[in-house]
């Protein structure tokens, strides 16, 4: 890097980055497995509701045909270049986050080898506007540790991500090889809204399965309050101090309402967490991580920035289009709700902290 | 009633009466079923997870010991008459509320109709400050209308009451025969925590059990966020525009971000809920009531009235003290957050329009 360098001004969180044709894989496959990935792909295409609108964006085709956000440099031209982003974290597509909901756990840890190679040679060595995020298995942590051990080591690999949809709430001591595992590298692991409610999951709510897309939509982020409360209680941010976690599309606005409510509860019984050394609240704010798509829409805009001051989401939220999915957010309209020095942070400030991303790319040299 | 009547000044909400001995239900239990009550009860005691500081005030044993909350002359003493509470709305206890969950649906039909001939013999008939709701079970709907039939008509009965607990969301066509029972008479249908994930529920997260009970106490409010937006999108306040529903003891502060959610979805697929005619906001406003205990205490107070603001929180919510559980809020508590004309309508008007609780009880006659 020169000494001319400067700080990007926007990052992006969660742009996905899909394959044109399953055969696309099979260079990185394993042999063995070539006919389940053909004849059965991730297991679980389907959904458990149906969108009217889609889920993708029509508008989002690239220019040879094909399947929406399956070409690197049609990606660059439709969306980062168009928008001036300085980086965007590829997040996979919500099937390839859900690998780790195969039945077989040895079959989503090929697939999950196979995605992180694939992403490496068709999508980071296509622009250093690119970052990329380990793909694991978290049903087989042994396996994970292994995977996060062979990538981490990839200068433009930023993060691990997985499937929000999982069988025992993140906290719980199942997972923490993981987390020190993606401690020891300084890489943070993400979810994502991963098919909460197909293959061996439970209901996506507490008293079983909604209706229509909708209103799945409406409640999808309940399991992230239940994965935020939980890794708060184990005391995963005690064992692992350096330790980040990203809630991707998950939304904010429930921030003060888990906050006050574990802030409360902790008074009264501290005693059964006894790991705990500070408040609840204060380790979400240093250690977990949102974003804003899609972004809360009051009618009066100043209700959310008054939302994201009791909180402190200024601080923990990070931009996100979501590209390019159907309910996507251009910079301008999710960052259009905050004042000045808010909108820096979320647009960049929060995510080249936590991932390290100090200098724009040099479109000089 | 005479010329100088008043109105109530304070209305609790969530009142909780228990039986000191399963013996005091016999005479309100048909034969057939004796023996299975006193050897299995609800057949669901115990609980997920355990409270160091247990689930009910130590200090609120009746003078002559015994259960907690399982005497009417001592709870006038210690709740009613100390804080001077015009109406109690009794709400029996979590596991009165979990008949639904029976296996076996004719033993929570019969505990149903014990239950109720029990409260107005031994609660109602006690003092005219108590007023009761009617136990129903809803995993048989038919039943449960029978139940309302036959006991909506006894003047101190102001609803009916559920667990929150369920195994289908609560806008679910199954129930409809429930509401449209409770419409007729004006009875709201009020929701108490009751058990999620014991019997034959669904786990309480859609990750599956948190590990204690305090996690479990933080994310408690997510089914009743589940059932608001479920009786929301399903359209039941179109199809009984006169009903009302009560979310007791599930949280009050998630309520601007549920709300800004089902607007926002609701703009790009109404088509799939052509029965809405306005924004799912107007419908929570107008049909659902919450309560307050526990009040949700941020540390700068004045957060909490900007959320009870943003989200037209001071027409919907209504003081609880939730007497004789650990975290009970006196009404001084719960209350304090709030400036003059907002304590009035949480403290006693938003009860008194739902219950129809114009006039106190007369103390000169």
């Amino acid at each position: 890097m020169s000494s001319m360098s400067i700080a990007p001004k926007l990052i992006d969180t969660d742009v996905h980055n899909s394959m044109a044709d399953r055969k696309d894989l099979l260079p990185y496959l394993p042999k063995a497995w070539h006919q389940q990935w053909m004849e059965y792909g991730y297991g679980m295409e389907g959904s458990k509701t149906w969108s009217p609108v889609g889920v993708l964006r029509k508008d989002a085709v690239p220019d040879n045909g094909g399947t929406v956000a399956s070409d690197p440099y049609f990606v660059l031209k439709d969306h980062i270049y168009k928008y001036g982003i300085d980086y965007a974290i590829l997040t996979g597509t919500p099937y390839m986050n859900a690998i780790s909901l195969c039945y077989d756990p040895d079959y989503g840890n090929v697939l999950a080898s196979a995605l992180n190679d694939w992403t490496v040679e068709t999508w980071l060595k296509a622009s250093p506007h690119y970052k990329g995020s380990i793909h694991v298995n978290h049903s087989d942590p042994a396996a994970a540790v292994k995977e996060i051990e062979r990538m981490a080591g990839h200068k433009d690999m930023v993060q691990i991500i997985m499937c929000s949809a999982a069988r025992v709430p993140y906290g719980q001591r199942f997972y923490h090889p993981i987390y020190e595992a993606a401690e020891r590298h300084g890489l943070p692991v993400a979810v994502h809204p991963g098919l909460e409610g197909l293959g061996p999951t439970y209901p996506p709510t507490p008293s079983g399965y909604p209706t229509r897309f909708m209103e799945w939509e409406n409640v999808l982020p309940l399991n992230f309050m239940t994965h935020v409360n939980s890794l708060v209680c184990e005391g995963v941010f005690e064992k692992f101090p350096a330790f980040k976690f990203v809630a991707i599309e998950g939304g904010v606005s429930w921030l003060p309402h888990l906050m006050w409510r574990m802030d409360k509860n902790y008074k009264a019984l501290r005693d059964t967490v006894p790991w705990l050394k500070r408040l609840p609240s204060e380790y979400i704010k240093e250690h977990i991580r949102l974003t804003t798509q899609p972004i809360e829409e009051p009618v009066s805009p100043e209700h959310l920035v008054q939302i994201y001051k009791m909180s402190g989401a200024e601080d923990v939220v990070m931009y996100s289009s979501d590209y390019a999915h159907w309910d996507y957010d251009p910079p301008k309209v999710a960052l259009a709700p905050f004042p000045r020095e808010m909108r820096e942070k979320i647009g960049a400030g929060n995510a080249m902290e936590l991932y390290g991303l100090k200098e724009a790319v040099s479109t000089t040299v």
